[in-house]
């Protein structure tokens, strides 16, 4: 996490290392409160158009001007497949429903996007494609055309795609 | 989440809500810090034993006293089927490899839980089974001798199990 934890959010008071709940967490001195440090999880959809895949390009960092599949953080108290349909129209103008659950990918080393990759087989069911939010461009690609890929999972989910390891 | 997002964690100075990344957020008045509420993330594992699978007796709220499999949260900067496994040895004393993903499930009207439960099948490899942590037992159970089960998501694992819908 970027930055420390040094007051509390509850009442402002200067947080201390505690041993709690089985290792060093930061506790407030005065009112007792944990900080727990939660894992940000994105929720990302595989959406295929025939022999195509939809991919975004991305107007922000980290990875800008690179492709991905759409995406993007779950809040806390929304749940990953409605993440998941809500960022595709966000960022894709396409209305699509979840098929199934294909994978969830850990990938530690993405500093500032999530560590924790939920990825979904969407299925495209209405809208009109058209960029916007954080994407400059969305567009459909065969695996023989493919633009610059931004992160590892959606590499690796673009791989089982183009060696048919996954229906 | 509980309680508010009063003061500022990075210089202690009050939050105030503002518009940003696409909905109301907290932030700092003072250095711009913007709170983001990410989802806290359970790892679970389904491990089976021929006809049997483990199961764990919570002995802290919530569902103090009822059984569910063994798993915890998942810490930021922790690989999910790493938190499983580390889980699954903290409350069984059973050391476990990952066999597959199972579901992610989403059940937020689980207060003080985890919300995003990320659910694999394990495969006993050694140890020695003993409760240990948060739960009091843990034991085999065969489908047809259920205890009183904790979580909707362990109740609908035990299902599909119980009615043959998974390998």
């Amino acid at each position: 996490m970027a930055g420390g934890i040094n007051y509390c959010v509850r009442c402002g008071a200067p947080m201390e290392d505690r041993f709690i709940y089985g290792r060093v967490r930061r506790v407030c001195g005065a009112c007792e409160h944990v900080h727990f440090d939660d894992p940000k999880v994105a929720a990302v959809t595989f959406i295929r158009n025939g022999d195509k895949v939809l991919l975004v390009k991305r107007s922000v960092d980290p990875e800008r001007g690179k492709w991905a599949l759409p995406g993007g953080y779950v809040d806390a108290g929304e749940a990953p497949n409605a993440a998941a349909i809500r960022e595709a129209l966000e960022e894709t103008g396409l209305e699509i429903e979840i098929v199934r659950l294909l994978d969830v990918f850990f990938t530690p080393n993405h500093i500032r996007v999530a560590p924790i990759i939920i990825i979904y087989e969407g299925r495209m069911i209405g809208g009109h494609l058209q960029a916007n939010d954080d994407v400059e461009e969305a567009a459909w690609y065969t695996a023989d055309n493919l633009p610059s890929i931004a992160f590892e999972s959606t590499q690796q989910m673009i791989n089982r795609w183009v060696n048919n390891a996954w229906g």
